[in-house]
């Protein structure tokens, strides 16, 4: 019963993720009603960055530059490499603070089945960055699952002819985290890397 | 950390209802990601509903066109006209089924502490609309809140010197739901708006 115009917003609304008909009628409808300046702007925005947002050189993250800021600043240890699989890890280890190295970003991971290999996810440009730039480690910050475990594998299996030192981050109970709401294989994996306390 | 262009999406994608900080990221790396196509779509949408979306000039409902769909179908019963606060209320009648009169939307609802008066949600075009199309019975399905009672009963005092008979939809409990999850309110306006059980 909507007209063709707010028929065709619900519709496209839905290509946002954790978006159903409820939501994409509420949105369209709170747009239309209350705020068509936010709309236009949203307009304008998609549009610039589904055209002009490509990926850094240096690193594959998402930046309309050439190279983004992290690679553009001369202040990061070049010596220090760190792979994560999304620009959102790379946010979150920005946020999380700490590390002063460079990201290479895969942009996704090993997944045959999909017929995702090595080349999808930049494996010889990482190659390249770690001999050019003679990295001394290479931290392997893929997500904790199958895939990320496996494409951490291939990485680490890669690099050793290199030389490189090759670490993967440390996996176990989150800080703050109480232990009942662990999940099962966290907490394996958290008992199977138990260090020694120094006292 | 962010590129503008990146930046600027994810604030855009703030004005939509319900979307905080952590969604509007997450919606804007999985268009740029995986979705690009969408986000265009999306865009052109948005810019075409938010400049060329105005209002049906018989019931102010939400459209494109001049007079909306219900309103141009001459099998809808003129005699019949139901009020209701916002286009999503048509729609929930609509699919509800069983109507075959006319609507009016009000696009909101008296609230004198935000300055929305009468000419504000077109009370002299809806009682005009009354008057021309000699309508039998006015509905009035505002919504069962404090504003939406004060609204239905402004516009039954202004119907009342027309000779129309005005009604007010039943509120009590849902159809299908459990009286111990139903607010004490609700329970209240059931309790008081018994009927005789006819045997
Ligand atoms: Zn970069
Ligand atoms: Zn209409």
């Amino acid at each position: 019963m909507f007209s063709p115009m707010i028929r065709e917003l619900m519709e496209s609304l839905r290509c946002l993720p954790g978006v159903g008909p409820r939501s994409a009628q509420r949105m369209a409808l709170h747009l239309l009603e209350r705020d068509r300046d936010g709309a236009v702007r949203l307009s304008a925005a998609l549009k610039q960055a589904a055209e002009g947002v490509g990926r850094c050189q240096h690193c594959r993250t998402l930046t309309e530059e050439k190279v983004c800021q992290i690679c553009a600043n001369p202040g990061r240890d070049e010596k220090l490499l760190c792979i994560v699989e999304n620009p959102s890890d790379v946010m979150a280890f920005e946020q999380a603070g700490g590390f002063s190295g460079r990201y290479f970003v895969l942009m996704g991971h090993l997944s045959p089945i999909d017929g995702i290999g090595p080349e999808d996810i930049g494996i010889e440009q990482m190659l390249k960055t770690v001999a050019d730039n003679r990295v001394d480690e290479v931290i392997l910050a893929t997500n904790p699952t199958v895939e990320g475990e496996a494409t951490a594998h291939y990485i680490a299996e890669e690099l050793k002819s290199l030389g490189v030192t090759t670490s993967r981050i440390a996996h176990g109970v989150p800080l703050g985290g109480e232990l009942e709401f662990v999940d099962g294989g966290t907490l394996a994996h958290a008992l199977a890397g138990r260090k020694k306390v120094e006292i």
